[in-house]
């Protein structure tokens, strides 16, 4: 399994952030990560749990594929906060460059209505140039929106049983995707799934499909553990040499195909790929 | 080519609509058309163009393949809108059951921020249940954006030239493709790509590959000809028996994959299809 994130940071020497506002001097420890090889556009996005422990994200755009298949700064650190339990995210601050930060796109307001208490989440907007710097809630930003209480954050076990595991060579890797597709967020669908990728090293990563309510920002089961190898260290989707996929069976949403030509694209060329199917 | 599409609604005996409330109206003619299999939610939108012309959208839902490769009633509507050269949209209503009609969801909100005067666009919110009835614009839907002043619905020309067209067995087919890349919105990755389709009658439809700066909202070219088809009168994919992509040679998103991919989900088991390369 993956080591404690190193981009789950906790301000020292509290361990907690005690004004929202901090989160500000925080951006600069995510410039170093940069996944954005298409537009060259890096964005950061820095998140402060009910912990009051801050996470990160980052916008991560995989090469040689269409843009719907990208991971926003928003989404990463929604994936960040579920990789590490968190159950609340209460301020969030985005930017794209050390100073000025901006609301998130309409995509990630969208996506992120998922969380039980959107509305309240605390967006932070600050552009010196404009004199700008305040919090606003989510709930401004995406007015007009009926909301569905969903539970995303939620702890949660959808009680999948695989149907066979014949053909299995890692029990290790098979055990970790059924994991994942367990902890899946699929209530329009009712078609959760998961992801276990190992790297060279013999390192495991896992992912879960996140859905939306409005379908297209929902985060594929395999961008999710693309998110759990970057949080690791992982720099390189080539280094990713295995993969498996839990889903269920005749799945009327299936990520097979997707994630095949995904992992295709980005992986070792080499990389196996194996479905299991549950129940 | 695709006929002239049986969803360009003009509002007889005029052939304009006089009161943009008029779009209310016409909503109901849309109920027939039923593309969601997934979620079974039907949403229809119509728009009113700067001619005074109506025109309908609807969503459409692709079995088999995860949500993002979902098209939203409303960029239904845009390609609508592009295929009938129609360059200004200035009124929609967004409508999942006959008499409520409420705002388009995050994802869209960023989607039509690809028009040039999208903040003025008027959005129709009508719940009998609450006694509400009002136009309001879209900036008010999506504040904090700041405008890039795309152009997504001006007239067109990428002057694409093909690398080769070796290979091609239809050159009606291979036109429509390029003249469809030709027409393609990708001001962000600069990589325009189109689409042809044929079906089982030999009738062509065609799409591009349209680009939002958020990226993720961006609509593929295949989805695009799925619109015309579906504008045109088909209601099975399975009838689509041939398929034609034109795209930059090395581009750096590349739709190659993924049209492939969706084409052998949901077109005929036995669909052609052939990419050929411009610069
Ligand atoms: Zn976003
Ligand atoms: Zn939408």
């Amino acid at each position: 399994m993956a080591q404690p994130s190193k981009f789950v940071l906790i301000n020292e020497p509290y361990g907690v952030v005690s004004d929202p506002m901090d989160l500000v001097s925080l951006i600069d420890r995510k410039v170093s990560l940069r996944m954005a090889p298409i537009s060259g556009r890096h964005v950061g996005a820095v998140g402060l749990g009910f912990s009051r422990k801050v996470f990160l994200g980052i916008n991560v755009e995989l090469p040689g594929l269409p843009l719907h298949h990208s991971i926003h700064a928003e989404q990463f650190l929604v994936i960040n906060l579920m990789l590490n339990s968190e159950q609340h995210l209460t301020h969030l601050a985005v930017s794209s460059s050390d100073s000025v930060f901006h609301a998130p796109c309409g995509h990630c307001r969208q996506f992120l209505q998922e969380i039980t208490e959107a509305s309240i989440i605390q967006v932070l907007i600050k552009d010196p140039a404009l004199g700008i710097q305040e919090f606003v809630t989510l709930k401004s930003l995406l007015p007009r929106h009926s909301n569905l209480l969903p539970d995303l954050l939620q702890a949660r076990d959808n009680k999948l049983l695989l149907v066979s595991s014949e053909g299995c060579e890692d029990r290790l890797l098979l055990r970790t995707a059924l994991a994942a597709a367990n902890r899946s967020f699929a209530p329009y669908s009712k078609c959760p799934s998961g992801v276990a990728l190992k790297d060279r090293e013999g390192q495991v990563y896992r992912g879960w499909y996140i859905e939306s309510a409005a379908y297209n920002p929902s985060l594929g089961p395999v961008q999710a553990a693309l998110v759990d190898f970057v949080i690791s260290g992982g720099t390189k989707f080539e280094d990713i040499v295995e993969a498996v996929l839990v889903e269920k069976r005749d799945a009327v949403v299936s990520q097979e195909k997707t994630a095949k030509m995904i992992l295709e694209t980005i992986a070792d060329p080499k990389c196996a790929f194996k479905v299991f199917h549950c129940i």
